[in-house]
């Protein structure tokens, strides 16, 4: 049986050739190959204008990506021995930089796997299907893992509202178990308890993980201020790294909750805080009431979702950073954050500066940090990177 | 005594206002305070169109960059006392990055500096005068570095061309010495002999600390080519970190020359090995010679030093990453590094792109460095950035 062709427009092919992997619905050419005549996940070869085999991919006609390429090889197989030998070079990449299995094992296209996000917590692995493409492989992704791993659990956290648009329902299922109510993560000389049924997400970010290590360089000692602590990532690491005093903000009950679990876990409740409450309103509290601190850090959710949102979430960043800095003893340091990819770095160092001048302090970068290796960039596909990190040294105006 | 003030034109205050420290000749206001009528290296008190003083810099009626704001606080003296604050804070951001004194001590306008930049050896200091306004103070300088630090050397390495804008004279002096014929420092675990003599620039290039430090935890057993070798300081830190075999390749006999004392310093020397030559007439016999590596650092000199030859230098860098790229070993580890500021991390990284694309390869960027925390960026000012280094896992083609 050889497999439905879809068919280029003229120079459309371009940038695929250059590395990308999405065909956009209006680069196809609907005379030969009416994308109405495709299923949402079906396989097929992707053809240049001229009729040459350029590739193999999947497809779905309702999605304005509506096509992303698996191979550059026309003569690969979407199945279970290339959902294999795919994630068997992920876990390779992520061995040469982790000594334990506590890493997001796939990370979508740039490792080759389209739709598919795989956390992976020891034994136990979470997985996010978001395209109707890898939903079309489901049971042999199970079998992969199940096979590659003999798994405690894998849960699939197919709950994404980005699958709507795909045409997928909204669902969460074990399909290894049974699942733990609770996982324990190492990160950074730090361990952290990780509820499995509220988390956020896939339950942690492992993206922060190298700026977090490099953050213990600067805490001996020092009173640090985590805001938008979720679990307390940045705070209990800093704690075990030998800060003198931790306070964590968050807005959630339940994050705060895992704070508290996390700083038992690690012997350092004594000198870990929890404040729960809006980041603002917190931080204008603690202003008012003249708290200062060594080192804060702003490590907010995503202000600018969809590039409409950017001036309202750069606002955001401004103000947050702001609030930050005017809590910061003089010659403090601030770790300033952003995971939206519509934020690019340099916008953001740009609301950064603003707000520094607008309270008249001196600013200086003295290091960058990035999303960490288990989360590794294609350099054609912009939309893989997403997070940006930055360490000020904040002093008087000079 | 009133200093002189130099007035700016309407609105010429809003980019020192957000940060800058540049005024350039046109923005002054030439019927209220005519350039012609300062001195290069002239302290002033700088005034917005309106009078008020926002202020002071140094001026310098013959160059484009006229004046680089020393301070906000128009009261605020250019003097000894100025310097010693200025340099004790550079001072304490290196110390809280570093346990041992070899690292760049001043960088320039990032350190409230203009004009100045320090490389610090220990108890040797190298220091680079660039403008007429730091030469004014040059005595206080010397003086300042004498009693903060009692060093065995201070070098002024005072023969940068871009002097000759200043209307300074080039000149290499020994202000304090004697200077020994060779420093050695430290850096990521690995010595490192300096001949004081014919470095290139202040002899050493301390901006890649820490991406020389991450590539330590990938060699370990592995084969490694570093390519612009200048003295080691990738390989040899490699070959210290225990990868199985190092070969430097330079087109500078002194600097190969330095390979093997640095080598021999470090007991490494049975596994590293040196070519000369130009890099990419040797990467090219190497590839004829079907040799193969599993890391290969590619981090040339600026081929972009002025924005003219942005398309030259950017084909420079494709070509030559293209050259390393196809002596990698299959899943072998890129490691592409660019010193020009007017090649951008995003005009750099699709050079790259272009080039695995050429020959087929699959590219995943797993790691990202800057330039080390002392050389800290100044966010208003673009041009305190220059370095950006990727690490790029390279497959075949998927």
């Amino acid at each position: 049986m050889t497999m439905s062709a879809i068919r280029l427009k003229k120079n459309e092919d371009k940038r695929l050739k250059q590395g990308h992997l999405w065909i956009f619905s209006n680069e196809i050419d609907n005379q030969v190959s009416p994308l109405k005549n495709f299923e949402a996940g079906q396989v097929v070869t992707v053809e240049a204008a001229n009729g040459k085999a350029i590739g193999v991919a999947y497809v779905n006609p309702n999605t304005l990506i509506c096509g992303r390429l698996l191979s550059r090889n026309p003569k690969v197989q979407f199945n279970q021995a290339f959902l294999k030998k795919r994630i068997q070079a992920a876990q390779a990449l992520r061995e040469a930089n982790f000594d334990a299995p506590f890493y997001r094992l796939v990370f979508g296209e740039s490792d080759g796997l389209p739709g598919l996000v795989i956390d992976r917590f020891g034994d136990v692995f979470v997985a996010q299907i978001t395209t109707a493409g890898m939903e079309a492989l489901k049971e042999e992704l199970v079998q992969t893992i199940e096979n590659l791993y003999h798994p405690q659990a894998l849960v699939l956290r197919n709950d994404s509202p980005s699958r709507e648009l795909e045409g997928l329902s909204l669902y969460t299922e074990v399909a290894i178990g049974p699942l733990p109510d609770e996982i324990v993560i190492e990160e950074n000389g730090a361990k952290f308890a990780i509820p499995t049924e509220d988390g956020q997400k896939t339950g942690w970010f492992y993206d922060h993980r190298i700026a977090r290590g490099r953050l213990q360089d600067f805490v001996k000692d020092k009173t640090v201020l985590d805001v938008f602590s979720y679990l307390g990532g940045w705070g209990i690491e800093a704690a075990v790294a030998g800060a003198k005093e931790v306070t964590c903000v968050d807005a959630s009950t339940f994050a705060l909750d895992g704070v508290d679990r996390n700083a038992e876990l690690n012997g350092v409740a004594e000198k870990v805080i929890t404040i729960e409450g809006n980041a603002f309103d917190v931080l204008k509290a603690l202003a008012t009431e003249a708290h200062k601190y060594d080192v804060v850090i702003v490590d907010p959710p995503a202000f600018v979702k969809r590039k409409k949102d950017f001036k309202a979430g750069a606002d955001g960043y401004r103000r947050i950073n702001e609030l930050a800095m005017r809590l910061l003893n003089t010659d403090g340091i601030l770790v300033s954050a952003s995971c939206s990819h519509h934020m690019s770095r340099d916008a953001l160092l740009q609301q950064i500066q603003l707000a520094s001048r607008h309270i008249d302090r001196n600013i200086q970068m003295f290091e960058q940090g990035h999303q960490g290796p288990d989360h590794p960039i294609h350099p054609a596909i912009p939309e893989t990177e997403y997070i940006k990190t930055f360490f000020f040294k904040v002093s008087k105006s000079w």
